[in-house]
């Protein structure tokens, strides 16, 4: 194959290299395996070499490298994400982004960062100067800055800022053109689009310019009621209540919080402290809460949705009603074009695909839609047309062989 | 007349009094005068007798004297309303807290203050600390802490923060209750209601503590429009996009922003910094968007208006195509129950009280309620049922022989 040719590993000289099966085996996966779906078509996907930049320079090579031999080039942040966002899919090179991982500034309301900071890293570095990421994902520890960016929508801190996608949340996004000769482009206001949220399959990530909030003394509290539609109608009050800052609004149904128990009482109120020693509350929540059922029962899987704007509650408590514990309801409550509203990821009781899509289509009936998180498919993921047709021409410029993670974007496999 | 009795004056020995005429009659005003119907109704009316207290225990002296001689009490905060919330209609003790100013503290996003501190220093005070006021109206140098909970309702930082009302924006407030043996009673919680926004009329507030919202470095922005729906349309957008940190979000229809010129271009933008040289963007905005027109055409005075949840641009919009230059469009948008609103301080050519009254019921026909600020009347201030009841509930409790600001509330003078 292409990536053990000389000539190939000739031209990536100096650079650090890593092709020992379990490795390639091992760094080619992220959490897909939550999906019943996903595990049948993506276990034994794997790259042919591991590529470890250092600087922007050896990506620059790398890009270069694969452009010139043809080589499939998929890039690894955290490998923290669902879909298999950074699975490779016709082998060729995984760039991992683990050592290009430098802060470059922190100043009055931003941040720029290498892509491979890790989020938990840069977060932490921000408070020391009075500020801190906007969001991050429960996986906030191991994800990086360039993985959120490609692989990621929203998150802890989304209930008072919005998403990802949102203007003013992304500030700039430095990428690398898969070509012979890789040109360097710098990304800002609407160009943004071109490659957030685009699973790198449009360019190479390798800088991002995050807005930053100022940092605030958190408080973890957990409550408990006694009625589902109860904690709905309050978990959407408090998210409308502008008096009160917000980072992190979730609603869980019981059974839900009968996974997370740790021998004390639900109920929760702390101070929240950076300590690796303590789960943080963040660590239930998101897609979390599914990992949490999954370490307890290995059967579960789970469903993202997107609720309907201003009957959100009322589609939850119907959702709810409707599937009771096979479908246990779990939302996220987040601003969306300024409104309070949720998305969900509900943790399910699997028996077959069958089973999972008819509950799909009996969310439909209520205004709920799928995100389907069941596929690794880009364009899948409720992503705008705005910004797909935006990040299909962009591709064509900034990678014209189609060599950056290939098979993801739809649009271009069909085009 | 009772205040000047020897035996009130002797109750009062050892405070610091102030009769002299012209400091009654200057002390007693606020901005009312930019109604021309309050101007008839108000002009010349002033306490006998003005009362400076250093301490909490001065007020309660003067609550216990006035309660005992049946002296009307009414509360001067920085006098910046524009209402007559602080005028005295039937003269007495006016109890100027100009004195009571010391800040308790500052810490982990919340302040305590008492009644007398300028909301401007309180908000240099926390910005040392790396905090800031969540909101302060545009008279932020003069009004006062208490002034402003008990006289205002929202202002600059509403856009993020929402409204005083809000759960979350007022922490506690403590009053003395208006009784031969006067009670300090702490407030909090719902309780809150029973004193914020009530002109002073249920008790009298002595100490304000305030949730902070941590210190931002703000960058004014001025921008120019060719037309006026466009610019309201932006101005919703903007209001409405989570991921742009807003403080203040005003629309102005042309011939406002001729009112402002300083012999410069129009847009703008430039750091903020506290600077008594430089007038800030805020004090063109709000109520000051009013004043500074004044300051320019004596005859025109000003509307304030609520406009329709979701419908609030085309409203405005609409308004601003029915009555054009007489009716000049303001609009500040703010957060209301979790939504990007306006509410509106239109600039108004008056001709006379029927035409106005006339443009008010033609702005009804669009949806638009009147929030009257040709009134003194606490009822008229769109001030909801709930807190009304509560109010006067505690009225009876706190002021039973109804000596606090009286002629006010027009349920405690109708019951």
């Amino acid at each position: 194959m292409i990536a053990t040719d000389p000539a190939f590993r000739a031209a990536l000289d100096g650079l650090e290299l890593i092709d020992h099966p379990v490795q390639l085996r091992l760094r080619s996966r992220d959490f897909y395996w939550y999906s019943p779906i996903l595990k049948a078509e993506l276990d034994g996907k794997a790259a042919d070499l591991i590529v470890v930049p250092r600087t922007v320079d050896e990506v620059v090579r790398v890009a270069a490298a694969c452009a010139r031999f043809g080589v499939p080039l998929v890039v690894r942040g955290g490998a923290t994400g669902n879909y298999g966002q950074m699975v490779p899919l016709q082998g060729g090179v995984l760039l991992d982004m683990a050592r290009l991982d430098r802060t470059l500034c922190v100043e009055r309301g931003r941040g720029r960062f290498e892509a491979g900071v890790r989020l938990g890293d840069a977060d932490v570095l921000c408070q020391k100067q009075g500020w801190e990421l906007r969001m991050f994902p429960s996986t906030r520890r191991q994800a990086t800055v360039g993985g959120y960016v490609c692989g990621g929508a929203a998150g802890v801190g989304s209930i008072r800022y919005g998403q990802l996608r949102d203007a003013g949340s992304v500030l700039a996004l430095k990428v690398v053109t898969c070509e012979p000769v890789p040109r360097l482009i710098e990304l800002r206001g609407v160009d943004i689009g071109k490659a957030l949220h685009a699973y790198g399959t449009t360019s190479i990530v390798v800088e991002v310019e995050l807005a930053l909030a100022p940092a605030y003394p958190w408080v973890e509290i957990a409550t408990a009621f006694d009625d589902f539609a109860a904690a709905a109608h309050f978990a959407q009050a408090l998210g409308e209540s502008d008096g009160i800052f917000l980072k992190l609004d979730s609603l869980m149904a019981w059974p839900l919080p009968r996974y997370f128990e740790r021998g004390g009482a639900i109920t929760l109120e702390r101070r929240y402290v950076e300590d690796r020693a303590i789960t943080p509350l963040y660590e239930y929540t998101w897609n979390h809460t599914t990992l949490q059922a999954l370490k307890v029962d290995k059967t579960v899987t789970y469903l993202q949705t997107i609720f309907p704007l201003g009957a959100n509650v009322e589609a939850l408590i119907a959702s709810h009603e409707m599937f009771g514990e096979e479908v246990m309801a779990h939302a996220e409550f987040q601003r969306r074009q300024g409104r309070t509203n949720c998305s969900s990821l509900q943790v399910v009781r699997y028996s077959d695909e069958a089973r999972l899509w008819e509950i799909v289509r009996g969310m439909e009936t209520l205004g709920i839609r799928l995100s389907n998180p069941h596929s690794y498919i880009l364009e899948d993921k409720g992503a705008r047309v705005l910004s797909a047709d935006l990040q299909l021409a962009f591709k064509r410029e900034a990678d014209p062989q189609g060599l950056l993670n290939p098979g993801k974007m739809s649009r271009w496999t069909a085009a």
